[in-house]
């Protein structure tokens, strides 16, 4: 890829988005995957793994505030966050806006992903690698969740790829299985579940195997700009049920006390509350209402 | 453009989507824009006019359902409804689903959009056609609003092309003055108004326009795959204010007396509210609050 050439992204087989480059920053075929960063003309830098677009600087904040403050307010004192995968760090800095994150363990697996981040994309984490609340772990989230003490997470955040190459073992029964197991008694966990438009087994198949294990699924959508084909679906299973449908002014009043009124560009309070009533040509898609 | 090739949407100079074709089906230079319709491997058939896409049948429900329900139930007993191009027919087949309609005048510069609507989507607009409360007429909006009769429709949908080529004179003062005269007291108008995280300056500059003639200016939005970019929004003008916060109550009741209950996939009560609460991001270019 050189100056002015467009990439294609490579997601589906017969549609999809592309971009003029500008400049190519990076190109690192790590242990992991093909990890490719450019400037684009529109969208800033752009960051591709096994040429699927992972985030844009242009809209990164439309899919890390609602993997983010959707959990933490829908759960209301999360105090302990584990964030899977998300080796941009910016689902990180919006886990430690939240005043009362006491602890924030971020397990990426691949270490090329958070090196060539702090390098080329620092706007997106800020500060939050240096946050004394912040644990960076390079390492395998499977065997994190498998090995973490039992009901220390009030929060688990998995920010993946789609179910296919590295990102595909967290999505699987022992997986959740163990997210369950290391949740609090109030706890939840959330994840991207793909753009049902064009991938909607992947919402299907598994929301039914996190429902297995934790049994108030359900899913929410967020418009994100370049994970082009509508509405994005966030699953969200909790321990326990109502977590989806807080009321706003609960919702609200949570936001102002964790300090993140006026940090958000997408995520309000209605928009919250708003994004759990699914179109129905995505909540057919679900297994069950929560 | 022949059998798997590529189409790329040139609506964006360095970022856009594309589609394998799988066969092109009509390719005409009519007096207005060239037209092109083709059939994709994953959206079924697609038209475009002068290289943007106008309708695939995969998701055309999304932004036809939006497009219709959303102002008709806002009005609340719309019976003289204006459809101002959407020369495919699916507004005018949404418009008429609605029982309390007794006329609907379509109004679409270029009888070759109609034409080949017929010809290649008959399902966009099914019977709608030949429903004895349809008028279709082949002509220019821009004239038919300056010979229109005062206050003779409920509701106007300007179901145009951006703001070039053809469709710049639908977001012209002279064009808002005359929906202004035609409508009912308690009328409004809707337009597409592009998707902000690429086309900002169109709702921004179009709300201010709307707003010297139809004073309740706003927007809402729609999640629709194909048009890229996260949302797009829909301009709204009343001349009451109120339409674009309805209880949900009453918006249900109403889409129940309308006899729209069942036959939409994106559409409902829930995301017809919570359409009207937009991300910071989108806000921030409308000129006021309604």
């Amino acid at each position: 890829m050189t100056t002015d050439m467009w990439v294609n992204e490579t997601l589906y087989p017969s549609w999809g988005q592309r971009f003029l480059v500008k400049r190519e920053l990076a190109r690192v075929r790590s242990e992991f995957q093909d990890i490719v960063i450019f400037e684009s003309h529109e969208h800033g830098r752009v960051m591709l793994l096994d040429g699927v677009v992972q985030i844009t600087e242009g809209d990164e904040f439309v899919y890390q505030e609602m993997l983010t403050h959707v959990p933490l307010l829908a759960h209301g004192s999360a105090a302990n966050v584990l964030i899977i995968g998300a080796g941009d760090g910016g689902v990180l800095r919006r886990v430690l806006q939240h005043r009362n994150v006491t602890r924030a363990v971020m397990v990426e697996i691949d270490g090329e992903v958070i090196r060539l981040a702090k390098e080329f994309l620092p706007g997106i984490a800020g500060d939050a690698w240096v946050d004394p609340r912040a644990h960076v772990i390079v390492g395998d989230g499977i065997d994190y969740v498998r090995r973490a003490t039992d009901a220390s997470f009030d929060v688990i955040i998995v920010d993946s790829t789609d179910p296919i190459g590295v990102g595909e073992v967290l999505f699987t029964d022992e997986f959740y299985e163990n997210c369950a197991r290391i949740l609090t008694v109030g706890g939840l966990v959330v994840n991207q579940c793909g753009v049902p438009f064009m991938q909607h087994d992947e919402l299907h198949d598994t929301s039914i195997r996190r429902a297995r294990f934790i049994p108030h699924v359900g899913a929410y959508v967020a418009a994100v700009p370049t994970y082009v084909g509508g509405y994005m679906t966030l699953g969200f299973a909790a321990k326990q049920p109502g977590l989806d449908a807080v009321p706003i002014e609960t919702i609200r009043a949570r936001a102002t006390a964790a300090g993140i009124d006026g940090l958000t560009r997408y995520w309000t309070p209605q928009i919250h509350v708003g994004a759990f009533h699914l179109p129905p040509y995505i909540a057919q898609h679900l297994p069950g209402a929560i």
